[in-house]
């Protein structure tokens, strides 16, 4: 097959070249953007008068009956013509004949495959936004059943405190609201359009970029056509925004993982979810969440990919940046699946309130002694020694918390009153974080309403 | 020195663990930020009748006479007492006896740091962003003096069109654009208060968080003790937006180290700014240029630091967080002092006219060739044959575009006329890229006079 | 399809989870190690009593036809049986009955994937040593090619000094050399048998697992079962080995793409290894380089990516372990087809002889002048500083240092003599660096034969 | 002060760029290899003629004088003078005037610094050789302690199988036996001369590399003056081998912290390896190795920014390679404390034997039970199915595997018999994997036997 850009050739380009340097196996992804894409361009050539009312019509023609073979899976696509843009001009040449070749008027694959990334990137952060939404609904959900569960709160994975465990899933769900900003901010910062920059320098045809802009549904314009076809730093905003949300889901993922465990035994995943061992026939493992743990990996390998690619690298194209796209791809498809995921399991899981509620008290109360010291009036440093003291003195004694007497409490500080037992409750206790953003119920209760709004949910 | 937690333990703190997991000897840099929110916390405190009027007097002005030695240089931070937090306290209960205690009332050093963190944050990017602004303007002025300097453009290191150099600068001034959006980004995340969640699950004092927000200048309350205090996501957020600027500058080195070579001869650097060799007395090198071209080596290095003690980790606080901030303070000064060497580059660069000149002619000029044959009525695909034809034709010569006759045109193409001879000039050339964002010499002054404004320029 | 662990379980696995879970679309890539291994277990297994010799007889041939159907590209391989192993424990059970089933005795998927995958990657090393000596040949022809060729080398990319440009040849051979000893590093480290360690903590078979070595290639047999199948660091040194090897392909390519340009003009590509642009009929640009160059970032990428999954994963197996295959599969793959493309790159490079001299000269001959100074007994440091002004001073005149003559030498130093003009000669000041690893022709000669005799070279 | 190099300038150096360039901040650790390698020099400057032996008598005094300041900490370190090399050559010419200048005769500082880091990696590695020693002798001594302790391993972190205490700690032996490897591996390719490269080329003077290698204790020469000056690629080497043992502690520190909480309740440190927590007074946490876990981050970290660095830099040297030494000194510094960090954290860790005997039966003798099956006859797969649906009747009569009776047993397979009951205890089960690496007390006592040979134990 012939190269689009053989004039100036002698040699016929060696076979494992052709492989090593042809794209379209990864970017025949972006076809369907790349026609939306042709369509606006030879709209605006017809309105600039550089394609006749006829050549226009007879070229987007075409180009719908591309389009429809991509669709229905029958557009095949050769990787002797190296790209997307290549194979689709090709297939809309042999649908229309030579005018098909003045699709590329005005353009140059360097701010094609630009425009036809940003389409994508939007479209996709889109996607990901509903997904991400219902991932938070799920969290929602959860938090309204699980808003009378008294579970222990974790720091360095000792117990601390008693919460409510609705208050947990808020915590995530706060989370995921974090990185639907950044997704939100990579859309923004995706939304320009780079067509009509040409090859680096712009294009000298008289194209009105701004009703290209419009049409494809593009907030603004590249003002710059070096910058336009040069950069994928909005490539790595996706990358990044993608990577962040893993962290956040290998952490949710951890925490699951540990509260599966027969130690822990907080919770338990359906059968559905889990899947078993080849040779241990008592084996129900979490699987699922073990590899949502795992892609953070790939996430933050993709990221580091582009980053790598980027670094150094002189103004303006270079081929290089064909590298973009394989770690774009395997991101977003990454992170849409681990939230589908992390979605069906937060809907299936049984959560063992017993045991949480039996693990929430003890020594999680300790704190809490320490601050009745504090509104007796002692100094909080001080009134922490002492309960301090206590605690090593019960652990001594192999004394849970709740089995202290009042004579006892009284040997470490005379401060010490009957209303004080009262503090041996982790119910009581987690209802007192009464501040804003705590875990009282009250508390927790209004940030379970303000989420429903928030989320649209009923 | 005691430590403040001594009360349930029984046997002195190794040596070695004292100082593996002491902060102090980093987290020092706080000092200021932390002091600023004890003394938002006691008016908290004392508004909700924790502290009496009294106490709170006390506290806050033996604050600020901590605060004096601090700035002073006179504080001495302790290794024994772990971090900057509980250097401080001690600090102050050294002044004001045992009262002092009282200023951790209701905070743990959980949500303290947090609380610290963003504070440091918020202030660290509006200094950023004023160096990058400064930045921007000089890429600003040096387009002003550029506008009518015709330079090549480069796609895969090969000349690609002429372009008018201010155009070049201002590709850059978008790229610095983008990257205080992102650092903007990263200070809206920032910029909500943590205090108020103590430990993990709240507080049970009586706070009044909003208030503390205000007077901390943060525009809204974290809604979640265990988010608040689990997370470094907005960590993350700045050395990411760090890492892309790094990205920026290191393609702007690239370019600038490859134009400062004896081969391209476009660009000099004062003396002031350049290194010589221990070894070879006529080299001037630019060693600020690579510099800040490896330095994006740590910014990328830090980031995945932080990205890496992140994956994986249960919520919430876990000790691990600590190993947040030496990355971040080293990204936030790596930048600094990268954007500023960057401006004194800028500000000292000469550029050698007459070079870029002759560089930006010659087979740069072939596809206004292609589109001359385009405006004709040739379909693209076949003018981009017969031109690469053309130049095939001339590279075996060894003639120069320049040196074509109108004779050899028609040969090629009876389409050629007389005035495609007048397309063998790249100042004409690049002046006929006038769609907007293009290099025509309108579209470019049109862009600086837009940045003028947007930059605040006189 | 039944799954192989379903006894346990209630419901059907989710589909998402199913194909969220499945990892034989991958890991396919194994099949034929994973029968190799599974004829070598069978064997072990007769050895020992637990299959009669008819059983593995039976099974053995099984295995053997499902070993065509790979070859042949019949196997068809399901999703719903997760992975290659049971995809293929399927296959021969559909072949001889359920006596395949005990192909399975005495194993578990934990213990069989990690043989596997050492035998893959026995196998890739060792085929990828084969082409890292192919480009290395190259590398030795082309020094062979280029003795009398005289080049400037360069520090911070300004000329330095003048080499012969076999020199430069032979520098990247010794990079590329010690890539190989990192690969056999990883070759070594992956050559012991994991097999026989069951799911964590061994077999309950009596199996010679030193038989099985035997029989399988493998030079020792890991001795802990909870470290044979929890470990994935033997895949992190694949990774690593194919990283380095990327950084070295990285700049080898830099340095080319800069050789390549006009400004630059000393080296140029054959047609068949370069592409074209779309828009820019003149073009023919170094694609493979910056495709090479870029592919780093991949390299990189699949690096961190395990390191991710592996940081901070409990012992022993974990389901993370499965994201280690695609980033080992795509570094082997990439760094294979990088290393052939810089092959035919180098087998094809011509070579500016008379541009490369002349950039060799000039400044670049400063410190032989300095050191002539030395020779004639001024201290280093002073005859740095007087060759620094003479050269200070010809910039200024516009003069070439060959230019200079004899009295204007004196000028800045009365040691200067008449044979101190016979310095300004590249060609001189390259064979004037004799110490061995040095410039000159004979050390460089001396370099070569070594070159041929360690490569088996004629 | 005055720059080596100022001859060719006419302008002071810009105050922020020298604070920018300079590395005398840190590259002064290397001061004394500095000085080592520049005694060396000047012997072999002597033996060739270029030093009278009255010189070499003179700077050699000088320069041990300069050790002594150094070794003393009175050296001062000027930032003016850019680097170490340039420090101890001022510092020189001090003490013995001029003829100090002479010690860069037929030296660079691309050389020389490449020298100083190759001495510096030797003496680190071989220090971190004797800590990860110490470190696997420690792991060797709990395995003698424990070899009776009957713990679960954990596949998914669900237990698996019942194993020795001590397999488990040999397992990590043998990781760290292979990080042991690695590091030697980084020390053969370090152990290299490059002195004699001179900045790029080679040197004019007659030095005899050969003699400088043996005095200095290098293997061997580099071959190649380019390659000697422009690679760091032995420096990823050691920061490879740091961040893959960095991987081995962040998992031995994650199993630890898992088996600290209260919940796993398995093994507690002491308090003076734990710290407290400034607002609950209850709290004993494992912080060390939270931090150990986190300081992956930086290991991977480090390694990444180097890795940053060296893509795509052209030969030979370049200031960018500056960047190489604070991730170097910081992986170095970083791994040496984790390790003695966990080796104390080993010695004093106490076991609670009950709590994981208790937590090694149950179903995780399931495996046992199907082999019991298998060895009667039943294909493997059929025997998974049998138990997998014993186990799910007993989940479901909420009973342990323990307590199921002859009875119910032959209700899912007629093979079963009494014998089989045995099979339900831990130590049995565990004493049944008895393949060599299997968890068998002989099998785990062969391998301390062997351990304790291996590192020289008692």
């Amino acid at each position: 097959m012939e190269k689009p850009w053989e004039g100036r050739f002698k040699e016929k380009t060696e076979e494992l070249v052709e492989r090593f340097t042809q794209s379209v196996s990864f970017d025949k992804r972006l076809a369907l953007h790349d026609i939306q894409q042709s369509l606006a361009h030879v709209k605006a050539l017809k309105s600039s008068g550089v394609l006749s009312e006829e050549e226009e019509r007879v070229i987007s023609s075409g180009l719908q009956r591309v389009k429809e073979d991509v669709e229905k899976g029958t557009m095949e696509f050769a990787k002797e013509l190296e790209d997307v843009h290549m194979n689709i001009e090709r297939a809309l040449i042999e649908k229309v004949g030579d005018v098909g070749g003045k699709v590329h008027t005005g353009r140059s694959r360097n701010d094609q495959v630009a425009t036809d990334e940003r389409l994508y990137i939007k479209e996709e952060i889109e996607k990901l936004q509903r997904e991400l939404k219902e991932l938070r609904r799920a969290l929602v959900s959860l938090a309204e059943r699980t808003l009378d569960v008294i579970a222990p709160s974790y720091t360095h994975l000792q117990r601390a405190q008693p919460i409510s465990l609705a208050h947990y899933f808020l915590a995530y769900r706060e989370a995921f609201l974090m990185d639907s900003m950044r997704l939100s901010n990579a859309h923004r910062i995706a939304d320009s359009l780079p067509l009509g920059s040409g090859a680096s320098a712009g294009v000298d045809f008289p194209i009105d970029r701004f009703q290209v802009a419009e049409s494809l549904g593009f907030r603004s314009v590249l003002r710059n056509s070096l910058y336009a076809t040069a950069e994928r730093d909005f490539i790595l905003d996706v990358l990044y925004a993608c990577a962040v949300c893993g962290v956040h889901l290998s952490r949710l993922s951890e925490d699951l993982i540990l509260w599966s465990s027969e130690e822990f035994g907080f919770v338990s995943l359906p059968d559905r979810l889990c899947t078993g061992s080849s040779i241990m026939p008592q084996k129900k493992n979490p699987d699922v969440l073990e590899l949502v743990r795992a892609k953070t990996g790939r996430l933050y390998g993709n990221m580091i990919a582009l980053f790598t690619v980027l670094k150094g690298l002189p103004y303006a194209y270079n081929r290089d940046l064909q590298e973009d796209k394989e770690p774009l791809f395997d991101s977003l498809d990454t992170l849409r699946d681990s939230i589908a995921v992390m979605k069906l399991v937060l809907e299936g899981l049984s959560v063992n309130e017993e045991r949480m509620f039996s693990c929430a008290g003890g020594f999680a109360l300790a704190t809490d002694l320490a601050n009745y010291l504090v509104l007796k009036g002692m100094p909080f440093r001080q009134a922490h020694k002492v309960v301090g003291s206590l605690v090593g003195y019960l652990v001594e004694k192999r004394k849970k918390l709740e089995e202290v007497s009042l004579e006892e409490l009284k040997h470490f500080s005379e401060l010490f009153d009957e209303d004080a037992l009262k503090l041996l409750d982790p119910r009581i206790v987690a209802d007192r974080r009464k501040t804003y953003g705590g875990t009282a119920r009250e508390q927790v209760l209004l940030q379970i309403e303000n989420a429903k709004r928030e989320e649209g949910m009923p």
